[in-house]
């Protein structure tokens, strides 16, 4: 049966228009990577370009690449590479620090933007970062944090509310969001809408003028493959430029940074999300990863990793697994992952990586699988699900090795 | 005469102990680059060491090198190394962010310690980004800027000044603030000290906790040679650690980051400054820098520097030269630079740089010339005064192309 299993994938792999691109990736020997969605593999082309970055602009060019090499640029540059990836213009969108950064600069201006109202609306078990972020504007007494379960966000959008914050593909279930109902509801209580793109942003189609989305934030270093720690992205839409006022006020957000007055004047376009003196070298690589899903092109990524995870699906039906999926059953309704509630999933998550197949677990007890669809194969699905259903059948989750926690998972 | 400058120039590079480092260095032929306190030069062991990160912890460990490169702990790790150059423990320095970000942690931290204060207090003039940090939390209503003047900064600490906050190293001029002296006086009035040490950090002594600082910040990418748009680090002296609050709280500096709770509750030490995820490839590479900047020895460093620039002012004068110096007379009281004021300062810089020596120009008429002592040599001091004194006696600065101001000068 496996064997049978084995072949379809293979077929399904030689059908594939996105399959030759899985050699633009640097991928280890022996590992099933299903944690694209925590960390993107390494574009092949990423080593060359940071050696050129290094070597050649600030080796040689040193000071002087930021006219030559057009340094200055690589925000707006990087930024407006992002854009159709997210269905936005190219300048509605920067690179720019970190998500959680950039979330603050975007939840103060919503707050700035609708005076009278306190209220930052989300729902619980949202990526903690994207809640966290509201703590610190409330303990400053500008904010107040509301959280509201999935089913009862419409209803809890009141006249105190200046935003709706929410991730658009949740992190743990990979739950999509209908981002322009949940907007129009937002608009129609008053409320802005920012939505955090960290998981669906690259890897599905995101059409954020086209659901008058107000503001989003998102991550370089997971479907983008941009890198550890890469900077990240924030949009707003054009017709808040004008008002749009964020409180990381730093030179770089300034109308003429150069200029070296002592009082801030704000960038009149995107720029102003801008604070500090741009990284250079994360900008670099991340373009690169940037540049691979554009080519590739995110209709075909989308329908990839939905073909993908249904197969893994099956192959696991094949084996006789039945696990408790919290993802939706429809892959149109959910983004690239499948997670499984599993009281041991740790272990479980352990043992497949000692396999090489590595996955994530995400606290308490969800088995995360992410299906980065740039650089997996069926194969690889046939594969994963065949150790899963070897691990959980031979209980060797069960050894001690893989039942104690790292600091990170 | 220029020969025998150049002679004595080369006498003193045969005795300097620091000589073998600038071969540690990739420096452009043709080149005497006066501009190390604007962007450092890249370490030769910079490259490959990116490379191992890219290709092997990314390319290769992927997502289990946050555990096994121990990336987790990078922002400690490294910020533990520039802490003795700073007068610091390990445990009162962080990587994080970019220098502008963490004023505004700072700044905002020092507010919420001194309720009933909102005056932050510094000078005009001052590195831009510095007191554009303050218009975000203005705007906010949580603070109110006071700007004086050098010399009557201790008169304007009064009983609203929450938080002093200077630049140890004049950006401009290198004239140096008696961090102790003001630490001293601020602290009499009741508030708060930030120093940010950009342009001394690396460079020169600094000893924070001898003046019984509060906060600091410094930039990655001068004197310690990160690279462009490095992380920069943060200092909290140990006894804030526990009354700490700062406004990005983003998951990093969550106490427990990977417990995915609902709930912001801060890391107890300096972690708490982090906010979120590290920038990998730019800690990497900054602490290459910061290591070579610890084997040379700061003190070693700022000897050199003060002879440097000495030196050049001994040639300078030796071909006649009569500039306008807008840095302190005496070497001990400015950071390793010299800036001369010039009403054509910018087609001077352009023209210098034509010929190889890049300094630059500060708006509105500062020539400023920086003295990297981990890579200059005292050859570089007699050929560079050369080339100045050339410059001038030949009006060759007049030409068009010389002034017309670029984007980043």
């Amino acid at each position: 049966m496996t064997d049978n299993i084995l072949a379809r994938a293979r077929e399904m792999d030689a059908a594939d228009p996105l399959a030759e691109f899985r050699d633009r990736f640097t991928l280890p020997d022996g590992v099933i990577y299903l944690d694209g969605n925590s960390l993107g593999a390494l574009p092949k082309a990423t080593p060359a370009r940071l050696e050129e970055v290094v070597r050649g602009e600030w080796g040689t060019g040193l000071i002087r690449s930021w006219n030559d090499a057009d340094w200055i640029d690589m925000p707006r540059h990087v930024g407006g590479k992002i854009a159709p990836l997210l269905g936005a213009w190219p300048h509605e969108v920067i690179v720019a620090d970190s998500t959680s950064v950039n979330l603050f600069k975007l939840i103060a201006a919503a707050l700035e933007m609708r005076p009278g109202r306190k209220v930052i609306l989300s729902e619980p078990g949202n990526f903690p970062t994207d809640i966290y972020m509201i703590a610190g504007l409330e303990r400053q007494g500008l904010a107040e944090r509301r959280l509201a379960e999935r089913g009862s966000i419409a209803g809890a959008l009141d006249e105190d509310v200046s935003l709706l914050l929410l991730t658009h593909a949740h992190y743990k279930t990979g739950e999509l969001f209908d981002m322009a109902a949940l907007t129009k509801a937002a608009h129609d209580a008053g409320a802005l809408v920012l939505w955090d793109l960290s998981h669906s942003g690259g890897a599905l189609p995101v059409d954020l003028n086209a659901a008058h989305a107000d503001f989003a934030v998102g991550c370089g270093y997971k479907y983008l493959n941009g890198g550890p720690g890469a900077p990240a992205y924030a949009f707003v839409a054009e017709r808040h430029h004008a008002q749009l006022a964020q409180p990381l006020t730093g030179w770089f957000g300034h109308n003429d940074p150069f200029d070296f007055t002592d009082d801030y004047e704000a960038a009149g376009g995107i720029e102003q999300l801008l604070c500090g003196t741009p990284p250079i070298l994360g900008l670099a690589a991340l373009e690169v990863g940037v540049d691979l899903v554009a080519e590739m092109g995110v209709d075909r990524l989308h329908e990839k990793s939905m073909a993908l995870s249904e197969a893994f699906r099956s192959c696991l039906a094949a084996h006789g697994v039945e696990l408790e999926l919290v993802s939706p059953e429809d892959p149109e309704r959910r983004g690239s992952q499948l997670s499984f509630r599993h009281e041991n999933a740790y272990a479980l998550s352990q043992a497949l990586i000692a396999r090489g197949v590595i996955g994530d677990f995400r606290a308490p007890d969800i088995l995360r699988l992410g299906f980065a669809p740039a650089y997996l194969r069926f194969e690889d699905m046939a594969e994963a699900a065949r150790h899963l259903a070897e691990v959980l059948a031979s209980g060797e989750w069960q050894r001690p090795e893989f039942n104690c926690r790292a600091a990170v998972t």
